[in-house]
């Protein structure tokens, strides 16, 4: 009866150990918790163990606990292999695992100090918060995520089911990649973007700040990731280094043949090569499933809404009476401003329906 | 009396005349039309100025019409400079102005014609939508944006209090800036983040498609303008190319020094210059002001969702009820998952309240 919780029953039969509990790994501690699983927990710092235990993410692990089922390696991504490497000398029955944002370079460090990796499946939960740390972590952190799991052909089915019961009892979708696909992947996914948006929030320094001043939602949404945790993703970068130079070389040659256009506007073809720039991001940003890149299959109605508690509040139980199901909605307010908008994307079939109705309830759309 | 609608007046004394009826200039009539002034439209397409004459952003001018007060030069980017000179010459009283989003190159185009400028007033509403055209117009489209304004030293008070009035009337907020100014301020907030969006997006060309799959926020969020019209933003770059070469210079300088450090990173200095590269788009995002770009000011408290009609709602009255005024809200949903997250940003010192709030009504909290 302890495995069960809420009407869910673990598939992760425990002990299970966390190595490092930080975000990530005391969020696995708390989801696993949740479902009556037996978590073990250790960290470098004393302070951290201690707070993610008193979160309820486990206890710290002592000297008369029983080999764990499986290890959760949840340190710094320049820590993982020795982290791996040192659980699987520890406990010689666990299978272990790390969630680590790169999947090659610590399966290389690995195997090139020939260690016998049967035990060892590393995966990679795509989930995380803008802030680090035990005190952020929360067990639904990996619901409804992609959680990638990478296997190698000496891998048993016996240990890949227990890192993917791990990411079934957490609410992840588990998926399998090679460590090659999953770092080329989030190299333009997840690594990319955060240059970009970087390369971008750096341009803002030497801005005057009257300009600064007219941002807009371009701007905001483009530079939002950029303040992302500069330490953790130096670690991140360094590890993928390979896949992110070749994205950053396509980015240079674009970028070399962009200003070339611009300094020669004149020239044959210039403007067909700054077009042709532009529709290549056109039908790229098109490529990306799923409801917020799908202009194409959504309509957006904007809604003006007083900046006052409750009103946006009003507008969606209205939504809602009207039988109207948002698939996004974005909330942009300008500084100063006694007024923001509602952006609801919509099916294109009922996106009249609802702004006649809403007009007739008063309210006015764009 | 005809000069009132809604219990406002007009500032704006007519007749305005409209000379391109695409979203801006259809929506500068509509909202004009809606204040009582009396506004006359043209478009080199028969078709356009007849859509926007429906939509009621004003009537189709004819030569019985007298001499406007106001012209208001609405055309795409390239042909803003002749329409600007034809208006001067058509209305020999006229106070003339344009709404292109680049200011110099128009400028002084007409400048090195030898024109009389003194009843030209070029200006920029910061405004638009992701399609163009009379049918996506708006009475509302400027409320509560800047309106850029550029005098020069001969721009008598009078010129430019007309321009003011047309901004005051439809909502914006005036603000007058030289047109250096103004093309190296929107050259940083608009252009840059649109280029460097286009890069990032084409980069999925080729991307495989389980890449793309797994695509999260932070891609969405830097490649959504990715998708403006390529024919627009030609215009756009290419008539602001000084200061857009500028300002991609500093990004191809950024890109090389980060580029160098990545290959070789453990040359002396590298982590120190990838480190250093990312904590400038640090301090750069921190820059921006307003809610959305102010993540210290504000803390962000997630709430889980059901993706049903009216559950938003049912979450945005309660917070209402409870009197949390919401300075921002984001709604993410992942594909095929049945539960959606609402991104909620308050300030610092009622977020544990709200926290604690909403659990007691039953609500799930990240």
């Amino acid at each position: 009866m302890s495995e069960i919780r809420g009407g869910r029953a673990a598939r992760t039969a425990g002990p299970v150990h966390i190595v490092g509990a930080g975000l990530l790994g005391a969020s696995v501690g708390l989801g696993l918790r949740e479902l009556g699983v037996d978590v073990t927990l250790e960290d470098l710092s004393p302070t951290t163990v201690a707070l993610a235990a008193d979160y309820g993410a486990g206890r710290v692990r002592d000297a008369s606990d029983p080999e764990p089922a499986l290890v959760v390696v949840a340190t710094p991504p320049d820590v993982t292999a020795d982290a791996v490497e040192a659980a699987l000398a520890r406990f010689t029955e666990s299978t272990v695992t790390d969630v680590a944002s790169v999947k090659l370079a610590p399966y290389e460090t690995l195997r090139a100090r020939g260690l016998d990796l049967t035990r060892y499946v590393g995966s990679h939960p795509m989930a995380g918060r803008e802030r680090g740390g035990a005190i952020m972590a929360r067990a639904d952190l990996f619901t409804a995520r992609p959680w990638i799991i990478c296997r190698d052909g000496e891998t048993p089915a016996a240990s890949l089911a227990v890192v993917e019961a791990v990411a079934l009892d957490l609410g992840a979708s588990p998926l399998e990649m090679t460590p090659e696909d999953h770092d080329r992947a989030v190299g333009v996914v997840s690594h990319l973007p955060q240059i970009v948006s970087s390369l971008l929030a750096g341009r803002l320094l030497a801005a005057p700040d009257p300009a600064v001043g007219l941002a807009g939602q371009g701007l905001r949404d483009t530079t939002r990731i950029a303040s992302s945790d500069p330490e953790l993703w130096v670690q991140i970068l360094t590890a993928n280094r390979g896949p992110v130079v070749e994205l950053l070389d396509g980015v240079h040659a674009d970028l070399e043949s962009l200003i070339a256009a611009l300094r020669d506007v004149d020239a044959p073809g210039a403007k067909r090569a700054i077009a042709g720039f532009l529709a290549d991001g056109n039908r790229g940003v098109a490529r990306i499933p799923g409801k917020h890149g799908s202009s194409e299959r959504f309509v957006r109605l904007t809604v003006l809404v007083d900046d006052q508690p409750g009103e946006l509040g009003r507008l969606l139980t209205e939504l809602g009476e009207l039988g109207v199901n948002m698939e996004d909605l974005r909330l942009e307010h300008s500084p100063g401003a006694q007024i923001g908008f509602a952006e609801i994307a919509v099916l294109p079939e009922v996106v009249e329906d609802a702004r006649r109705d809403l007009t007739e309830r008063g309210w006015r759309t764009l």
